[in-house]
């Protein structure tokens, strides 16, 4: 929910302005995960002393803060080596302000500060404890017994080192966490570590570095043994078995850390949450797994690791150097207003990168390499199970029933809280979906874990390379949206649909039976990217509609069928953006109550497609009519009979495609929709308000 | 949809007076199946000529209307036999206005008139037929075709009978109606008939009746081998193979009609919607079947059948008379304020009634007679289905987690509609569970149809005996929670609720390790109606609150695991009945989307219980409450630390019962803040706007 970022160079002399620049567009970039405060903590004048500075508000607030500051704060003076952490604070516990951003502190002279993302479940009994030490408390944040936990160890273990004493102090946490420490009592030297939320760590070292992968220590004095693991001492082959999207290499060079090739050379490290706060500088990357301990001293990374519940987390005995294919420009938002805007208008070629060198057009036929191999067991199980949270849920409600007809399985649709809080069962030969933008939603990964323990094959559907999901799936399909920016997703529904709909492809290309169906699914992809530039050309016209409904304080969608979803998830992006209270309501459950809310006051809008269903939409739309209401309409081109029956005039041509696609171009003027109510209503639309992008906690 | 009530005395004189309060208390028993605007056509002052009096509004509008003309309409004159049709509107086609209302007509001069629940669904190709022939359109209804098409088949025919005409009309017919029709060129005589909406007879003879049962006759001139079935012109064994639930008599007494004992005797004959009309006059009742065309001549009933659709409608050869066992009481509403309050109170009572006779809490036993010998077969299918609509989806999302643990079994549950639109897979070994009121929902027969062809078990769940659902159901569970009038469902949802907890114990009988759930349960089921009446006596609390939020536009409801389903039906009560915008959110989606709605303005409504799920929600809490919501909450009994969290002191202590029960009591809260919320808002608790008690339409 939060951005971590944390800057560390060694022997590369740069002024505190550098550094606090690096520091501030770090979080910029990081902004989309939080953005209701954030901190900076750099070493103050003297390297006895850590200065912080924290704001209520956007990263730009806390900019204008430095730069207000900058003669207390030193600009032009040089360090040769220092460390910096920095925090866009999406809140859980305490209300946003000052006192409760990161970082976090031990103590008034801030010894040990800390800047964390996730959530401590077992704060209160850690605060209690640390009560009864004498510690006094000064914000509302489960984070600062993190800051104070980590100086208490200190005291009472002071000759251990600051790895040594983070990894005791995390052993009591429990939760989620991805955390970076700095401390006036290491200066110079940076300990990060996760469990749960994401973390990764950037190098770039002037004249290279000296291995391509670093293998882990296990702590010597760790309580592994005790827990029931083995102390693990030299490289093992990995215990996963099924290896097909194991990111990780098995190098076992022997050298314990990583370093630059002359350790008079000057490295640099970079900590961030997500891959997009670091490419500008290197795109050398090492993903940290869950429980690593990366502490640098002396400008050298080493990587410890105490086994905390090996059961869950499947770990390798190496982290292996990777390098990020992500463009620069790939995240800068381009000539739009906002990156969800961008990302809207890139769907006619988001969809062809989804669909490229999987789908063939000339031969008909679909290959997804990433699953190809498990194909013959996936068509032997008694079940589809689709899991996911928001968006992805409902990526996953819009292709059930195509996954039903060409499949002939019973096709679960859940969202992962519920699944979870049910204790759903579980069996050997179910295959379970599960459908994440960012590969890390916390309970989609947590119902992964439950399928996967449970010993059901386990698909991911994850835009991120290299993340949680897809590591801890059997096997999976890269949507390849591209990043996606816009907290809103946008441009990863429409390809989480595409990659289910190839799925369902593939499970039917042996059916003699399903050809002329399959064939008419794969010539509506290949016009696919045209009909989206057409739909996108409505534009102005939606904009039209949304002057008349920005004032509005609700708004129902209404549709059936393979439409349905589009509701769902329209009435999400409008209650994300606008602050609206929307719903998307099934047309046939509109006597079952929801037509009570029909007046001539309430904007109604409705999916009226030429399809199996029209007919019953038209009944609900008579409905509607029949109690005063004036719905505005999403139609079939050309369709002027139904044209009739909307308010003023106020409707959206949509082409028409195959069935099984209309939801692809029915869900894109309900986006177009709420962009524009968003910029109408001066609602920020890239960092809508309570909301973080990638959600890593429960 | 709507309702229909016609009155024919024969041999019974009654004044014009009489018959007229006869045809409006009617309409007022089924003024909860719509009441937007109603109508009533009598014969005029000469036999020749019918006059027809409708009004827009409730049935009370036409009341006042009629006691305004008495003049005009000859109060005190007296008939020996006469036909009277009667009609209260829930509009589908056309808005609610005087010339929408029912009887529709065939011509100015009232030749044929009628009055119609349900939608035809090809009219316009009828009306375009019509028009060809000179026919003139006055109102926007479907149902006006229908007049017109009998009066044309008199015209092309004048040589048949009314029943013949009839006949002819309704094979043109495409949907579901069940109609009655009355004409001047047919005095004394009634034709109704029905197909997809409900429609029963009541018979009074002062002499008693010839016979216990009616056999069918079949129209010698049907169109029935066209359509490839034999006619059948002699009685048979009834097709159905599994009989058990098979409520129509095999008597086979070969008369064809029903008559009073004595020809010259006298006799009156109720066609209604349902019971509830006519048990003030009669018990005495024979339920029409798909098809089925009754025509009252010369004070006798028969009963004619024209095949139409033989595949999903099973048919008997004979009606039995049945004997109502509903007393009148019961369906008086009492010291109640609206049916709707008195449902809610009833709910210690109707509880008790729902497991009468199935617990035996002294050997922690529980027996379901109506699918006692289908469990075998049950405990060896592949999946459990739930299907319903509104209210009734709700009860199955309630019982989903109780089903999944107890029966080790997936268990689905689907929106009727939505089931529909997918062509949901389905096979010979999945046990499908239909959940309705009614037991005459559209959308959920359907369902059960379309599933019964498959070859699937066919389980039903409803309150009216006799009901569609309940015949055509292989087995089932009668929820007993007597007759629910209030159009917003309350005390059927909790039995429904109940009936599934006791399917779920049934299914665990037999498991050595399930036994302290089970009794735990059972134990739990024991303290229900003294639970319920505690927290009935909050009923003050959740007037305090409904008289702070009376006034707001939008309601969310929070909650999850057990107490999701309250959510989705608190918000649907709401919804129903207040017209305030209310939404049920799943607490895990909160940080997916709907947190951005959350600010100070928004009134939230939490649902926190110390169950499995308490952190989680108070995870929740707290994210709302750092969004500066001030949540209402419904809470545990005595738990202080929680009660800290709610807005204002505003918290609702319910009971802790065992965690599969909870969602019983704490949808009782939500049951009387809606209740308040429309007495505050002005509402009309009992009929609220554009809604019906039953839906017997798609």
């Amino acid at each position: 929910m939060c951005g971590i970022f944390a800057y560390l160079n060694y022997l590369t002399p740069k002024t505190r302005k550098e550094i606090l620049d690096f520091l501030i567009t770090g979080l910029q970039r990081l902004e989309y995960r939080g953005y209701d405060s954030a901190g900076v903590g750099i070493d103050g004048t003297s390297n006895a002393q850590i200065t912080i500075i924290k704001k209520q508000g956007k990263v730009k607030t806390l900019e204008d803060e430095i730069e207000e500051r900058k003669g207390e704060l030193d600009f032009e003076g040089v360090t040769n080596v220092h460390v910096g952490i920095s925090h866009t604070r999406w809140a859980t516990h305490g209300v946003p302000s000052a006192v409760n951003s990161h970082p976090q502190r031990s103590s008034e002279d801030n010894r040990v500060i800390v800047v964390h993302n996730g959530i401590i479940t077992n704060y209160k009994d850690i605060k209690t404890f640390l009560i009864t030490k004498g510690y006094t408390f000064e914000s509302d944040t489960d984070t600062e017994v993190i800051a104070k936990l980590v100086d208490h160890m200190h005291a009472t273990h002071p000759a251990c080192s600051f790895k040594e004493i983070v990894e005791k102090a995390i052993c009591q946490l429990e939760g989620a966490f991805a955390c970076a420490f700095k401390s006036t009592l290491f200066p110079g030297e940076l300990v990060a570590t996760r469990r749960g939320s994401p973390l990764l760590v950037g190098i770039k070292a002037e004249h290279g570095l000296d291995t391509d992968s670093i293998p882990i220590q296990y702590s010597a004095e760790s309580d592994s043994k005790a827990r029931g693991h083995e102390p693990v001492e030299s490289p093992q082959i990995p215990r996963r078995k099924k290896s097909g999207t194991l990111r990780l290499g098995t190098h076992t060079d022997s050298t314990a850390e990583i370093a630059p090739r002359d350790p008079k050379d000057a490295v640099e490290y970079f900590f961030a949450s997500d891959a997009s706060a670091i490419i500008e500088h290197t795109n050398r990357v090492i993903y940290l797994e869950d429980d690593d301990v990366a502490a640098v001293k002396d400008g050298v990374l080493s990587i410890h690791r105490m086994p905390h519940d090996g059961s869950s987390s499947d770990s390798a005995t190496n982290r292996e150097i990777t390098t990020l294919k992500m463009e620069i420009q790939q995240i800068m938002k381009g000539n739009f207003s906002s990156f969800m805007q961008k990302e809207i208008f890139e769907q006619p070629d988001s969809v062809v990168n989804t669909m490229r060198g999987r789908i063939n057009f000339e031969t008909e036929s679909v290959v997804l390499g990433g699953i190809q191999k498990y194909i013959p067991e996936i068509k032997r199980c008694r079940r589809l199970l689709l899991i996911g949270c928001g968006t992805s849920y409902h990526s996953a409600v819009a292709c059930r029933q195509l996954l039903e007809e060409l499949s002939e399985l019973p096709v679960i649709v859940d969202l992962a809280s519920d699944f979870l809080d049910r204790g759903s069962p579980i069996f050997r030969d179910d295959v379970c979906f599960f459908i994440s933008q960012s590969g890390e939603t916390a309970d989609t990964l947590m119902a992964l874990r439950y399928c996967k323990d449970r010993g059901a094959l386990i698909v991911g559907i994850t835009n991120t390379v290299g993340s949680t999901i897809s590591r801890e799936s059997h096997c999976g399909v890269h949507i390849n949206a591209g990043p996606e920016i816009g907290v809103a997703s946008t441009k990863a529904y429409t390809s989480q649909m595409l990659s289910l709909v190839m799925f369902a492809l593939v499970m039917s290309d042996d059916r003699i039976s399903f050809q002329p169906r399959r064939q008419a699914i794969i010539q509506g992809l290949k016009q696919l990217p045209s009909m989206i530039e057409k739909v996108l050309k409505q534009d102005e016209k939606v904009l039209e509609i949304a002057q008349t409904l920005h004032e509005k304080r609700s708004l129902l969608i209404m549709g059936r069928g393979y439409n349905f979803a589009t509701c769902l998830e329209g009435a999400l992006k409008v209650k994300e953006l606008t602050y609206m209270h929307s719903e998307g309501i099934q047309s046939g459950e509109l006597k079952h109550g929801p037509l009570a809310l029909v007046d001539s006051e309430v904007p109604v809008l409705m999916i009226l497609m030429r399809d199996a269903v029209y007919m019953k939409c038209m009944n609900a739309l008579q409905q509607v009519t029949a109690r005063e209401g004036r719905p505005i309409l999403i139609l079939e081109e050309g369709d002027t009979e139904t044209m009739k029956w909307a308010k003023d005039g106020h409707y959206i041509e949509v082409p028409r495609i195959v069935d099984a696609l209309q939801g692809i171009l029915t869900v894109i003027p309900m986006q177009l929709l709420s962009y524009h109510l968003a910029v109408l209503r001066g609602c920020n639309v890239d960092c809508p308000r309570n909301l973080a992008k990638s959600v890593t906690v429960e």
